[in-house]
């Protein structure tokens, strides 16, 4: 059992790409339909009521394409509307905060488990419920990080900055925390400060800590998710319904719409791997 | 003459309430309506176009008030939005950024004037159009600095990180500029961060650099433009049409709208410098 129809994919902005660069590693035959509402980003310091408002309103643009299946790659609209979503829609849905503390839980061998996010996704404390789901004895300490997102968005990675305040916020976790081997990047933007979140949390916790990448581990559950409904697309046919002959790859023949495009090209070859322009979308 | 309809203020967020502050206390007379478009925040980073679409939807509920008169309170929606708004609305309108350039063009002794801004502000050009239909021998530099603002929300004015973004951003702009002696601080936000700024300014430039706030400008020039239209409202009876009775003095019966309410009450007490609570809006 095959099914062509594309992959819907959206985040606040443009951190879902490194989902959508890992569903592409992942899935070399699935088109993906991306939708990075970059007008309104951020959403980690929003409500849950504005969040659930506006993942509504993506989740009907995607399904105006067809979409069979919907990743959430965003950890705020995860923890604030995807159960919203799943009552409401008859497409299966992925979120990236189980698939995060699935591979945290697989992980930790110390009794506890950090968690760094946004505002909204440590408030919503949606990481903490799926650890202790998965492994009831697990102590979960999580720290907000709201200048993370702008520092990525910078592109100061590698910035004497971006050292200082990652050992600022992982030494207020350890505080709580003491000791600990895992710590989960809650918020898709986070993988391109993986380096400096490394050395700031060996500095601080006295020890290598294991960052577990909400994004990858979401791309393997949705392989996963795809194989057992029946819903992968294969190679031969899927040329996205136009009778094909443009001979790209399905990832080339993806396409990525943005609420705001002033400047998606420039951060979507930082995330993404490669350039690609936003089409806009009206919401 | 006097009109007692209200002011409408509005901003991307919270950073209009410096004006709304500047304003209560030139104005005590006059009440205000203030619409921070807090779902949405910031402008900053987003396209003319969509800042121009926000702006004319946020008018529109500001003018359901009755409002005599539209501060626009945000360096963005006025270097983008604001002759759009003239050319569409009866209600007189002021924007930040004539006044913080008149100013700016006031004080500069040095032919240079340094303007940093968001990256919209900085990218529209509107300070050095400004500044030089003031003063044509004027040379105008700009930096662009996207994370005060997240820095400025944190309350991170006195953190050492602040310090060390503001020495990288003021260096950038002096390699550009050499000496200044005038800065003008072109984004609501800046000035909870005045102190580091100054700080800095005075390690890169060698000297006292005099930093210009558009938000009192502004203020200014609402106090001599409402005057000069007959639009004040005298003590008497400016109690909102409502009969009176409230005793409160103007200001405290002020009304400020967000379009999300999730930080606002904090975030209001560190920029007007009162606890109000917002009240939602539905744009």
């Amino acid at each position: 059992m095959t099914d062509q129809r594309a992959i819907g994919v959206f985040d606040s902005g443009v951190g879902g790409l490194t989902v959508a660069r890992a569903l592409e590693a992942a899935l070399p035959h699935e088109r993906l339909i991306y939708l990075g509402d970059t007008a309104r980003v951020p959403y980690g310091t929003k409500s849950a009521d504005t969040v659930i408002r506006y993942s509504r309103q993506i989740a009907r643009f995607l399904l105006a394409y067809d979409v069979k299946y919907i990743v959430v790659a965003c950890n705020t609209a995860s923890a604030h509307a995807l159960d919203a979503l799943r009552a409401e829609l008859d497409v299966p849905l992925m979120g990236v905060i189980a698939p995060g503390a699935r591979a945290a839980a697989e992980r930790a061998e110390l009794g506890a488990v950090g968690v760094i996010g946004t505002i909204g996704t440590v408030a919503s404390r949606a990481y903490q419920r799926a650890l202790q789901a998965l492994r009831p004895e697990l102590v979960v300490f999580s720290q907000a990080c709201p200048l993370f997102v702008p520092l990525a968005e910078e592109g100061w990675g590698n910035h004497p900055v971006t050292a200082q305040v990652a050992r600022h916020y992982l030494s207020a976790l350890q505080r709580d925390s003491g000791v600990l081997d895992t710590l989960v990047l809650g918020c898709t933007h986070y993988p391109l400060l993986a380096e400096a979140i490394a050395d700031a949390a060996r500095e601080v916790f006295g020890r290598e800590v294991d960052l577990v990448d909400s994004a990858s581990a979401a791309a393997d559950d949705v392989v996963r998710d795809l194989a057992e409904r029946g819903l992968g697309a294969d190679a031969a046919t899927a040329d996205g319904g136009g009778g094909g002959g443009d001979g790209g790859a399905p990832a080339q023949r993806s396409r990525f719409f943005v609420t705001d495009d002033s400047r998606f090209g420039e951060l979507a070859t930082r995330f993404l791997g490669r350039r690609v322009d936003g089409e806009p979308a009206e919401l």
